[in-house]
């Protein structure tokens, strides 16, 4: 159960391994190589498909394109978020890649060139209440596509118009998508509404758009954290990349 | 248009009441007989079926029973809200009239022995999301009725289950209320669904349901207030006297 | 009651529509066709003289020209608030339409070429406690023009100096107004003090005037819903599209 | 695809319905027999093993045993969250079932007559990060195993010593969970850390222990939030039933 | 002009006081009998007429009665805020003078045996917006009597009835009250009408009457700090004492 | 005593005046010619030395030059609060008068031609913590020496080297100062420090500097709230104005 | 660097140790045996002095009793904080050890037999502003004793008379303690007075004493947190356990 | 003990020093030469290697320069937080002595030219959770420095990837740091951690970084109050500053 570990001190008992080497394999690895805390994290290591991701705002564009380069050398695929054009095109003069920019969800997207695209796994529904919602909405689409999963799109469907909600959403569904991701600013009901309905998980996306009271999404948040309908879980005003990585984990689960 | 005060100037004019009299008159009265400010306070104290109102939380039986035997002298009517069953007792001990008393709503009428029903005007629908918010709708009702407004109600129509809104909601809407009061709490969603369906104003009335990060009412007050439907007004959380007073006021107009 | 649906049931019934046809009809239409609540916003489309409105916070010149034009073609009227001058002209150039700008209130007007005005219908009073609460009375004011509703207004007109309040508010109680709206920041205390001496619905309009402690707008928002006058329900904060629309459909009911 | 509106299409066209009999049948259904809309409803009722759950808080017993006993008669297991002692003894002896109550969770689980196991599919991991949090751990390990998935919990496992969180979690991990419900208050660190580890989706549950600034579990909301582990989500304070809810389907899916 | 400290001084040169005797004095007198500063606190201790002030919230019966005794040997006058009936009672055991307890305003009063009245010496008028702000208004009224200002009250004059201040306003204005407190709860407009009207010194004093949002009288004390009417300072929620003894330290100034 | 009423009664009596008029005059001064609550108004118009106030942010230049001139035709001094340079300018180039700009206070003064300094009447001290809170002490000192009251000011005396508050206070106090304006950000406590050493009314006033969690002011006006020194009254945050109003009307309170 | 590692793989490479029991003792160990990390947190089991510490409230008193029995089993010394005087009986009868309760504080000291007093080392010194902080000032006192710390206290020197510091303050600094607590409730000015004086560590311990805004020891914190003297860091409202660890942890070191 | 007010006393008792003017030395002193409280502040002045410290913040370059050369008379070493590149440059040019920028840190160190480096006493550990958290951080670590204190640093050891946390940990400890600052953004959970894993007083420095609910660095601080690891104290978000010379009061202490 522990395989490596018992390498190391088989290794180790059979005089294959010097006691000073193993010792400082150990400590180099920190806790990695030992016990089941540290499997997991190796485990996480080896991963497919899983991208790097680099939250760009507050850093230089230097200091961006530095950290892209040097993501890019242990992982295949590094994304970018609340990334500016001139970070990106920072990127794009540093980096040995495939960089695509995305402006309005000011996501960089960029393959290494021994990038594979991972296995087609699992699909994710994102849903938009309005307009200003979708660049955070697309935010979780681009993780999710990144990880593998199919994703399908429904925006504008916002509650002041309930009634058109319900063709995409049943096209979701019929498509057996493993999760929802529902983007909401102002009074953020979507997700609720739509968690009553479906028995699929639905991620709440509150989004900063509104004004006044609670305007900057904290009514978006305190509404879909207070929502009656069971099955609703939420991440943080704007983190449209949470909401991906969360959606996409779970769509990726038992299919296919 | 003034005619209290001409009435008086004319008086003094003509000799018929001496001027220390009159300024007496002017001084005692404040400004109430004064000016088309002075008349709109007048107006009020002759309109018809409004009742009092006291707010009975904090007050001891006795307070509470001394203020609505001396209110009952001015006015046909009194009610109470947040009225416990001691004080509505209490009340009926005390003052000489009809009282009747709402046990899940805590509310409170009393009516003098010369009180006449106000004659019928205007009708109010009020929507409830669930059986919690229901002593709050009921508060709205009772006041409602006592404005001599029709009102209808539809409890549990929560957007949990939103389907089961579109019945009484078109019967309330056919039967030509003038406004629609709607109590919510948690999310507080239900107002701004709503409000997205109909063209009568929409009193929005948050609940103090729900628990954790915004369940005291503020998510359902948030909520209302952030949301994208126009023609949605809203009261403080809790106060269904105020949404039932305002939503009277709306459907007692332009009725016949 | 529910003719479309009849209809539509009558025609297969009698053969006149397969149901295949039918079936397909009623989807496509989601929930459109069907049902009272359906109904509900059947009716909505039909109203006459109700704007479409967009909020342009946020929105490119390039989208707000776009979402403007695309609403022009299904509605005679569309109005903008929260544009600035470089949006106003941007759609000024790309509809076919008669286009007007106010500046003070950042509200624009575009009527289509087969515009029509509203007959007009109901009136609504709009008092300002100070110069700087204009601008987002004056975004209701423009709300309630569009809808066929007379407005008269009263700015300027503060807590700090009550006495300049009597002489235009009784103006406009004289005139018949259906609905009040009062715009205040600071302290908020005006829609209060007018509640206190009217019967007729105030809608309370906070302005996120102020500074210090509460200066955002939210002492005057946590004022009026505290306000001890019954018959006064608030919007949010700036909110003067929300409290137009809410005092229009107030004064349009029972207007001759 | 919507055979039951197909069904009462061909009873029409066929002449074996009369038309205002399926108009009434519609209506009376809501919306719930049409469209793609009221088609999730209809599956949504029909779904295998997922109890109807009753927030117990604010009711009398009398209330909560006539609301178990109504949906006894749907759904053949009733779950209520937030119950009392009392409040569970008054189900008890109001209902034809079986009724287990946990006082701990202060979850009651009442099954009826015709209660069969719903099938065991999935599995989820419960961890708790001391021991004030275990009742609301508590209250999603039910709730999952109510809905037929299995549940392993390991508590105590706080980050003040994370390092005996190793070994459970590798467990849980090597059994193969499909979500992982994480509850911890005060600062709320537990499921970021955790987040950090593996691959499996974390709710986050915050506890409201803890004392002065953000004691009431919002400082345990907004770490998790805030965490920079994404993969992450999180329910409301004290929300275990949402927290199991959403792990339980997450768990479900995929499972064979 | 430092009289204490030259005297010591003055005694120390002519030898008629060693230096270590000197020494000591001022290092037991800490700070206090030394240099500007602590003359101005000698000057405090001296003041005629100025109560020790205990907060007795929190506080056992025993314990209050012990720090009353203990200020009552080095002051005439001792005044107990928040002080519960059994607590006076328990006070009224243990001292040598006379106690007087207020129930409504819950202040205890007592005067040792060598207490004489201070000299009247200016007028506070305090006006409250409803019953519910009585008690703490009579707060005020009952530490400004102590302090020899000559009080006049008028209470419920809120502004939902602005008409009712007029008379008792100009009355204290004639009467020449060197300030005034003004207590309300609820949105607290009062002190910023009144400040508007008057060119006294207004101390508003924020009540936790009302419910809902800001309903523990966040909404009064914000609604008096953002008040356009300059020349209004206010004091904590409740805080009857502090008013009080403002107010009063502003009316014995100037007076006569 | 109501004098202005009186001479207007006794014209319509002694038929100096016709009835009609005096209605006119009655109606268009509002109620500012009637009642004792009118009689304070024109007291109040009648009051010398006071300046009009303007509150200079969010006005245009243009805006602000207008009222200004428009207040100097009513009053001969006109005070304008956060005005700008560019705004200071405009109003020179505007009025027909003197006009003074203070820079680090962003105080304008306009005094127009009739100006006649008021009277010398009274003095203030005003303190401030440290040298960011100058300016807002600073606005507090320009309205007192416009209201005649004279001002002496003692700035960087904090909490943090209070040992050298002594000097200055001691000095303030011995001129016989009759308030005390002390400004103060961060944690706010100069305020209560001083109140516990004089007896003399302390207006606190924090001041909006500072960092992180409470560092806009919050800070400094929850601490002046809840101090434990009575005779504390506080204004809000950087509201140098009412803190200067308030302590010229106390000081010229029994000054001769 | 790593011994107690190096040991394990020297035992295995010279066969002193089979694999498996190796391998075990590393999993067992969790990662307690292996790298830098985990030597540290055997170097805690083995600290001196430092008593396991339970957070009593919320717990039942057989909770806490088993809870203490358990921690007794490896630590000759366990502190129970915010304890009633029913659990601290229970746990009196549940132990086999000296138990010593402290009602004020409402903390609890349990010796096991094997218990011998940790060698004195350092000296902290404990300050409060009023004697209703004492209990939470208490709670660090006791901690800082069981640590092997030495404790003065000085109570009720609070800013309102702040000249009363002097001299217990000196004291401290005079015998050399390492740290101070300062504990300070309403506004939590203390700690930042003396951190201006003296160049020893603070440990500003806020209080939830005080009132109306700010009151629930929020103001303290905020005070204390905006603190222009550095050298003072802070603990949560009525943590004294937290603070009182903190201090001995910096008195103990450097102390001979 | 109280040697310079005894030596005052002895040359007045002496005749060397005439009354007056030891009256005056004490008064122009303040309390400054007087009690065991001034005399603090004497040893506070005598102190060495403790640089002054300015906020630069809200700061003219001009005003910078002048305060920085004004603090240079009187110490040899003056810091600047919170410094921009332009003040930095104004300082540069206006002071006679070796200035340093860091530009990350924005913080300035200026020396005069007696200046001499304080002996190195004491050790401290600066640990940072992301890179964005590294110039709050090297706030601290350049403060430590100036007072005379050996700074180890380990940056990016975010709770997120908590294994890579041990090996710099430990190297601190086993180099003797006699406290740890631990900065920290987002949920803020680092302090926690490493509090659970080391014996050495820690001092939390919550971080702005973060975004949407609690992101501008409450998150963070409220974390680390409700932190389960004793020992761990805090100062405000982004304080690296009161950080670094707590850090170094403590690490001082005991170090030879």
């Amino acid at each position: 159960m522990n395989d490596d570990l018992r390498q190391l001190l088989d290794d180790v008992a059979a005089g294959r391994r010097p006691v000073d080497d193993a010792l400082h394999a150990l400590e180099t690895l920190g806790i990695s190589a030992v016990g089941d805390y540290a499997r997991l994290d190796i485990g996480r290591a080896a991963r497919k498909g899983v991208p790097e991701i680099v939250f760009a705002a507050g850093k230089t564009s230097d200091q961006l394109a530095a950290i892209v380069a040097r993501f890019l050398e242990r992982s295949a695929a590094v994304v970018g978020s609340r990334v500016s054009a001139e970070q990106a095109e920072a990127v794009r003069m540093a980096v040995n890649g495939v960089v695509e920019y995305d402006a309005r969800a000011r996501m960089l997207v960029v393959h290494g060139l021994a990038y594979e695209s991972p296995p087609k796994r699992g699909a994710v529904g994102i849903l938009a209440g309005g307009t200003s919602d979708v660049a955070v909405a697309e935010e979780a689409a681009i993780v999710c596509r990144e990880m593998g999963v199919t994703v399908s799109t429904a925006y504008d469907v916002g509650v002041a118009g309930v009634h058109r909600l319900g063709g995409p959403l049943a096209a979701m569904i019929e498509d057996g998508v493993g999760a929802l991701v529902v983007a909401a600013g102002m009074e953020g009901a979507l997700p609720s509404v739509i968690g009553g309905l479906v028995d699929v998980p639905v991620i709440g996306l509150p989004v900063s758009t509104g004004y006044g009271f609670g305007g900057n999404g904290e009514a978006a948040l305190m509404g879909m954290l207070q929502s009656c309908s069971p099955g609703l879980a939420v991440v943080n005003i704007d983190n449209g990349v949470g909401a991906g990585v969360t959606a996409a984990l779970i769509a990726r689960r038992g299919a296919i």
